[in-house]
């Protein structure tokens, strides 16, 4: 056994500490049919409502720890637990095929676990985790197993853990726990997504790290490269390194309210926060972002049983834009079907479903729900500035039909009496690749875009990224990828229109260098990462991004052109 | 009901002839269990010889009258009568259910053409009607229907039906059978490729027909626009439309031993067949065509139970390169996986086969089957020609270790003394986007390209022509994908290399003209479509070609591309 080990770097920071051993006995559930229906239905009760007490206690914890916006996990499963559906069905699985608790409960578990986990949006995975997260709980508690309790640790640990569920991640206290390692997970897991929240280094998916420890020893983790020692040979580089991070962290903190400028002082590049619900606004702001570059609006149709209402969602949006206090708030309507289902709509069954009935195709078809939400859009866009974004388009017959039905709307509100903000702009998103390849005739009609590179990547070379067999081919820095972003923004400049990046792509830092040189307007990133961007902006001359994009258009392949951004950035 | 319907134009044509309405007595199957298993298993036997008995005679007269090649399909019938797994799965339905004959052999029926139909491929959905066909046929004879015989229509007759089986339309004698119009149908359906090799003029898809005639009344109907009259009230039309048809028919005839030349004199384009099988040669030829664009080598695989072994590959490839006689054979490597399975193979589960591991991803995942395709592949061009493919390159990469692999297996044939031909090309498909954006860099080491437009528009659009709620955007002539054609062309050339096209738009009428301008040089489609665009290049100069092409690269829209096309072909 080698002492060092490779993972994801999941959350950045580097900690050198004492590992706490987390090895939860694992679940283990009996197929024994129940022999009293009656006694196993009171014990899923009785866990049901112990369940909901620890989580209102942990909600009122997170709050005070890792605040509002990051408690609601625990409203999120708290309703899990109250969810009428879910618990009829451990109620049927016990009476009807004589299940025991534990089993009902796994059963069903798996099952919507299974139906989330297939989805490909991360919303929906982190719903998988959720509900995986508290029905173990649960079984715990049915199984009267100890559920481990982290918010008595008090003396400076690195958690090693197969895995730390959200309710685990949200007793942590950062004064003592420097860090954590799991065996599993990954960058958009509910661990990562929790350890970035509360600034704690973290590794995850490093297999076997909570076998290769032992009590006593002490492990050191750079939550960036995703490298673990353990009991470190060279401590001082490991401090070494901590104090770098610590110093670039407090840099990273003084570019907060500074104004987005390349080395030689360009300052048209804007940085914007992805946001998907009105909570996240907050981040985006604490992060020196510059707008939202995308709100995703699915939160409203999701977190719903009916299909919301103008008004209802008129309130979200409104929110958000009154938030965001004058900066611009850029909208994407409603990306919906194919994978991403509403349990109170049923979608057609298809045999391939990212190239299917969704997003626009959808609306488009269905104006009566694509109205409410154009109509909230449009009076919310009196509050302040307003983007409306069309998702999945693909010709510019849609595009026009999609504007004019906006327009017509909006006349009909003006009509009405409703007043609609005099910068209203009306967009699309460039993810598929006709968009790209047209998009100078696009943007005639279009005030801007925004690349969704996730899709793009995948259509482009046809390959869906959750497909093990093919994932090598999510390559966004693959040339033929490049070129039809220069397309893309070289579209909409011809006719004065300006294009961004809503992709995970635009916080990458080997991507921005290169998105600079294609001369792209907007990057709208996850907003912990907007610093970061402004960073690497401030090393680079516009100059010599251009140069290295246009050598990367010239690549051949994926390798040449990481090799072409790795030796500009190696002495920034 | 008016006395004018519009179809599907399946097969050129015009005629004015009496009706003969074939109305078979629909199939009714009882769900009554059977009370004598062993009674049933007998008729299920009995009715089994006595199909093909009948599929025997069938296919003596379609080999009369329509030569060999089409009257394989009554072996290929014959076969699935063989099968024993589908035997095995009515005996078991029948002893372990207690199902009567009739439903038996309906349910195990009804899997396998559900299967078969969700499949993307022609080549399947042929498999489908083929299996609907056969096992109706047993069924009818299950249950003491008679199957109707056409074979005894002795007067000009327009066959007016549902639709029509192989079988029924092998048994047609073209003498008599003027036409035929059905219900249901469409241009790739069997009755529509049995139509054209008869020669005889149909109208698919016309939905009401069958309910809409009565016995006595005289159809007119065009096989190229789907026009249909009943009792039609101006026959001089009709008479004129059919000897405007008979004289083009004539015209195009003249045209199948003369070099392909644009009106200005142009030679540079080849007009080449796609085949399936070794027996479509015969068509290719017999129609002037120049090459074999596409050989699908799926059939190896697909009507078999194993991986075929490198002989009984290298014995098929070496046929059809024999019998093109110094002329080229382009053979596409094995293109399988995602909707396309292999009875003795398990590809994975996907949630988007069309954007998964299929094509090249399987084969240079699994050396061990590329090696044997290869290898015969290389031995079979020692007599003559050859083309090597690859399907669904997306990555400079995947190309390169394509072609190594390619060299290494020469090389090593090559030491074990085999010859291998000195014109042998190695080149890619170019059906995903990444392919086109980034032509210029693959041509630099592929010998030629070969666009195969369904997957091209597929991807590009984001959309799978197969659901119906998107078929929308299934568009050949969106400036998108003329623009990806364009890089695509450019970028051969820049290197001195070729680039054709195999998929459906190389045929299409058009498309043809926009192909020419935008400097296409190979067009690959079916052998009956080949005279036709000879005699279309024939009306055109370069120049026209060009400024069309140029002028619907601007376009915005498919709708302002066909009008240019139109505009330029009324007068020729």
């Amino acid at each position: 056994m080698s002492n060092k080990l490779t993972g994801i770097g999941a959350s950045n920071g580097i900690s050198i500490a004492k590992v706490y051993i987390l090895d939860e006995q694992p679940i283990k559930i009996s197929k024994e049919p129940t022999k009293n229906v009656d006694s196993e239905l009171s014990i899923i009760t009785s866990s049901i409502e112990k369940a909901k007490t620890d989580l209102e206690n942990l909600q009122v914890i997170a709050k005070e720890k890792l605040g509002e916006e990051k408690a609601a996990i625990f409203e999120a499963h708290a309703s899990i637990l109250e969810d009428p559906a879910m618990a009829e069905e451990f109620t049927s699985l016990v009476k009807e095929n004589n299940y025991n608790a534990a089993q009902a409960i796994k059963e069903v578990a798996d099952k919507y676990i299974a139906m989330f986990e297939a989805m490909e949006d991360d919303y929906f995975k982190e719903r998988a985790a959720d509900i995986k997260d508290v029905t173990e709980r649960l079984i715990r508690y049915v199984l009267n197993m100890p559920v481990a309790d982290l918010a008595t640790i008090a003396e400076e640990v690195i958690i090693v853990a197969e895995d730390l569920t959200p309710s685990q991640t949200a007793q942590l206290n950062p004064k003592f726990v420097k860090g954590f390692a799991c065996n599993i997970g990954g960058r958009t897991s509910h661990a990562a997504i929790m350890a970035r929240s509360l600034e704690i280094p973290a590794v995850l998916g490093l297999k076997t790290i909570l076998h290769d420890v032992r009590e006593g020893d002490v492990l050191a983790l750079n939550g960036e490269t995703g490298d673990v020692e353990i009991n470190p040979s060279n401590k001082t580089d490991w401090e070494n390194l901590a104090k770098n991070f610590a110093e670039e962290k407090a840099e990273l903190q003084k570019l907060k309210d500074q104004p987005t400028l390349t080395k030689d002082g360009f300052d048209g590049f804007v940085l914007e926060g992805n946001i998907g619900s009105p909570k996240d606004v907050e981040a985006v702001l604490e992060n020196g972002g510059e707008a939202v570059g995308l709100f995703r609006s699915e939160f409203l149709y999701m977190d719903n049983d009916h299909f919301p209402t103008e008004e209802e969602q008129f309130v979200s949006y409104k929110k958000v834009v009154e938030e965001m206090n004058g900066k611009l708030t850029v909208i994407r309507t409603l990306d919906i079907g194919g994978d991403k289902k509403l349990s109170y709509f049923q979608f057609p069954e298809e045999m391939n479903p990212f190239l299917g009935y969704r997003a626009i195709r959808f609306t488009l078809d269905r104006k009566d729900i694509f109205r409410d939400q154009i109509r909230a859009l449009l009076r919310a866009s009196a509050f302040g500035p307003v983007g409306i974004m069309f998702p999945m388009i693909a010709t510019v017959d849609e595009f026009l039909a999609a504007k004019q039905f906006t327009l017509d709307c909006k006349a009909e509100l003006e009509k009405e009496g409703h007043k609609i903000g005099d910068d209203l702009e009306i967009g699309m998103m460039v993810e598929i690749p006709a968009a790209a390849v047209n998009a100078e005739n696009f943007a005639k009609h279009a005030d801007f875009f925004s690349v969704g590179t996730n899709d793009l990547i995948q259509y482009t070379m046809a390959a869906d990224r959750m497909s093990e067999n093919v994932t090598y081919l999510y390559q966004p820095y693959n040339p033929s990828i490049l070129r039809l972003l220069k397309m893309t923004i070289d579209g909409a400049h011809k006719h004065g229109k300006w294009a961004g990046m809503c992709g995970e792509m635009a916080g990458e830092p080997d991507a921005i260098p290169l998105l600079m040189g294609l001369g792209l307007d907007a990057y709208s990133m996850s907003a912990t990462s907007i610093l970061k961007a402004r960073s690497i902006m401030s090393k680079l001359t516009l100059k010599e991004t251009q140069d290295l994009a246009n050598k990367a258009l010239e690549c051949e392949t994926t390798d040449q052109v990481l090799k072409l951004v790795k030796d500009l950035m190696k002495d920034k």
